[in-house]
């Protein structure tokens, strides 16, 4: 019989990211990405990336997302998949930009792979916030994966706000410390 | 409290796709994800995608998928997403191209849209195989996204063999047919 797919969030992320949790500024919504980046790692529970969609305006937390790639032996799990599948569950809604809903953001500890980067158009989000750069997540042997070279072009073209490298010396940090620690560095 | 992400897929699933069987030329496997996406369709579970694993030389399966968007909320459910995660699960390793595994196939019965195409490179498949192509899918009003222009060449770079357009005006005609039944389309 085929399994459905089920991938759980860590058992930690109420403590660091519980529902209904409001987070004022653009500063604070990436420091609690990277809080969950860096939290996963300590935990044990998956790679070294944290994402959130957030209610622009208001700051409310629509679903948090941690790499769970590893853990649940799914290749797709990364956070901003997570974050994303997760917000549709939790509002019951395909789409973030359904008619009546705020507008929301991604936030995300690093540049998007390919594949995340693909899966935002899906998603409903009308900003992109991201942290650390590709450079810095190849540096530490991870792949970014086959996106178009005016990926930013891309987003904006769609109504897509993108801000990249937010706070990347920090978030950055965050990777450099999991290239140290002499972790698993699987493909994505 | 922070739901996980689950999806399944529909019940009928193993009418068409039962777990061991085996799928002998690349025409049959083609046939069946065609099959898939319009099963898909008269059932009404999902929009007019199917895909599926295959280990290229046997022909088992290792695991189908079909488009799961609208019933489970969740933007990224796509046919190829859904079979990628699902294979991940069943084979217990987060990747196809684990050492000693056999070489795997993706069929899908549509060119993949943008997130699908960058989660190719992360499942482990050594081969794709597409049917109706992005034209077909956009005549209908399916946006696939913003792929790089030369998409086949960028996995054929990382060893991945392309074969687009594989029995495209049959694949092509499911995808018209939806369009013609005044379905709902959806973005992706």
């Amino acid at each position: 019989m085929w399994q459905s797919v089920q991938i759980s969030l860590p058992p930690w992320i109420e403590d660091v990211a519980p529902p209904e949790l409001i987070v004022d500024t653009l500063e604070e919504r990436m420091r609690l990405v990277v809080q969950l980046a860096n939290r996963n790692v300590e935990a044990e529970t998956g790679g070294p990336f944290g994402a959130a969609i957030f209610e622009t305006e208001s700051g409310r937390l629509i679903a948090p997302g941690v790499n769970r790639v590893v853990p649940s032996n799914i290749p797709t799990a990364h956070a901003e998949v997570m974050a994303i599948s997760i917000a549709g569950q939790m509002t019951g809604s395909f789409t973030l930009a359904a008619e009546g809903m705020p507008a929301a953001e991604l936030v995300t500890s690093s540049e998007p792979c390919s594949m995340c980067f693909g899966a935002i158009p899906w998603s409903g989000v009308r900003k992109l916030v991201s942290g650390a750069t590709a450079e810095d997540a190849e540096a530490i042997g991870f792949d970014e994966g086959p996106k178009p070279e005016n990926w930013i072009q891309c987003l904006e073209e769609r109504g897509i706000e993108v801000v990249a490298g937010f706070l990347a010396e920090e978030a950055g940090a965050a990777l450099r410390a999991y290239g140290e620690g002499g972790y698993e560095v699987y493909n994505g």
